[in-house]
């Protein structure tokens, strides 16, 4: 999927919303584990019930890994799903990978070829030549991280490299890449007010926010500093919206979490 | 494996070497090909023949990945051939991972207990609370990204952060970090020189070392300025052992490789 269809279906549906699909056995709903593939039933039903209202879905890698074998498989349903059903939506491979070329060319065919995900985070520590790799194939996205929500953001994140932020040398850095158009960023909510730094350097590039709800982001605090002119943010809310209720009601409650966060964000684009 | 185990084995076999399991199936030999499992083939045949002379096995985990679920059982399979045949060899998940708390947890149980790797590389540019997680489990390693062989390293990790460059910083804060004592770092052998300013800073730490070889490194160099009191080295060689033939003899030619960059390493220690 290319950037002008994100726009496009952000327009369409009013909504910046990404869902996040940590799913994780010891919290669905137990009923589900009679299943035979409990994570990808959930899974379904989320998407089914909150499709509307979202223009992304992130599953957290880790939280399949972990699963061995099996949450691999449900991994591969789960994309398949959405690539077959809902091909509007922006899908994010949350892995927050990267190694030296070559390796990283095999971790991006494992999310944009073998898994068909439309991006994939990617952490920059090791710089061009393990990222550019990612950005080699087209209508893919690379997802950077820049200043995430963690406490920990402030060991090395925010250090000063010469006069600016290591974040901020990051976000320079990268715009001088092959294919830096393909590049997208993650940007904790916790940090609102970065934001507006952020985008004096960045104006038009999409920003991935984690951290509204759960992590004690706010959605209007990010908007007010982070929105661009074509909108430029997906914001992404995990926790808050697939575990809104470990009843039958599950998928549910999740569409109005998701809803109630659509039309907060509807007010906000109407107002612009 | 606790490290007095590892330095026990590296001492029985006089070698500190790490054979990089890095599994193309473009690369094994075709007749391999139809084998049910080739790459799992492929490994069994290059640890039996390798494990006199090495003591550890690094899977590079994209290449399995960008397999999907047959990548999978095959790297399943791998480990668990290296624990029930070699289990005094030290096994590293070669994953470059790190995310938030709960994320990292996930990962650290994906190559801890669901795979039971001993170790798992990780990258540092999120902080204390996306490493400690892994810390967290005991009698494993977590394998700190400092200094890489790639020309991207310059990028950031060279960089300088007040007075020092950003890898030093990153060695500096993870002293203070939990269970610091379970850390190792990466550091490529194509930057020899930086070894000696690194064993100022940590004088007894393990260090994983690639880019002997294929990527130009020396391993004489890296001796002379990495080695510690208790050798204190793991050097990887990927490509250059397990692609030394790609003919009926490529077990038998991968052994005599190993058994050579041994014989190398025998006369270093000996010569201590």
């Amino acid at each position: 999927m290319n950037t002008q269809d994100l726009v496009a279906e952000i327009k369409r549906k009013n909504s910046f919303l990404c869902v996040g699909l940590d799913v994780d056995l010891e919290k669905i709903p137990e009923f589900l584990l009679k299943e035979e593939d409990p994570i990808f039933a959930f899974n379904k039903a989320i998407i089914d019930a909150t499709h509307t209202f979202a223009v992304a879905y992130k599953p957290n890698i880790a939280f399949y890994e972990a699963q061995g074998l099996k949450g691999w498989k449900a991994l591969e349903k789960t994309i398949a799903y959405l690539n077959e059903n809902y091909p509007e939506v922006f899908t994010i491979a949350d892995a927050k990978r990267g190694d030296i070329g070559n390796t990283s060319t095999m971790y991006a065919k494992t999310f944009f070829e073998t898994l068909d995900f439309d991006s994939v985070t990617v952490a920059p520590y090791m710089g061009r030549d393990s990222v550019e790799p990612f950005l080699a194939f087209q209508n893919k996205h690379t997802i950077l991280l820049a200043l995430t929500s963690n406490p920990g953001a402030t060991d090395f994140q925010t250090k000063k490299v010469g006069e600016e932020e290591l974040y901020k040398k990051v976000l320079e850095t990268s715009k001088e890449w092959k294919n830096s158009h393909q590049l997208m960023y993650v940007v904790g909510a916790t940090q609102a007010e970065s934001l507006g730094e952020i985008r004096k350097i960045l104006p038009d590039a999409f920003l991935l926010v984690p951290g509204v709800g759960a992590q004690g982001g706010s959605l209007q605090k990010v908007c007010e500093y982070g929105l661009s002119k074509e909108v430029g943010l997906l914001i992404n809310s995990s926790r808050g919206i697939i575990y809104a209720s470990n009843g039958e009601d599950f998928a549910q409650a999740a569409g109005q979490k998701a809803k109630s966060l659509q039309q907060e964000m509807k007010e906000i684009l109407n107002a612009l």
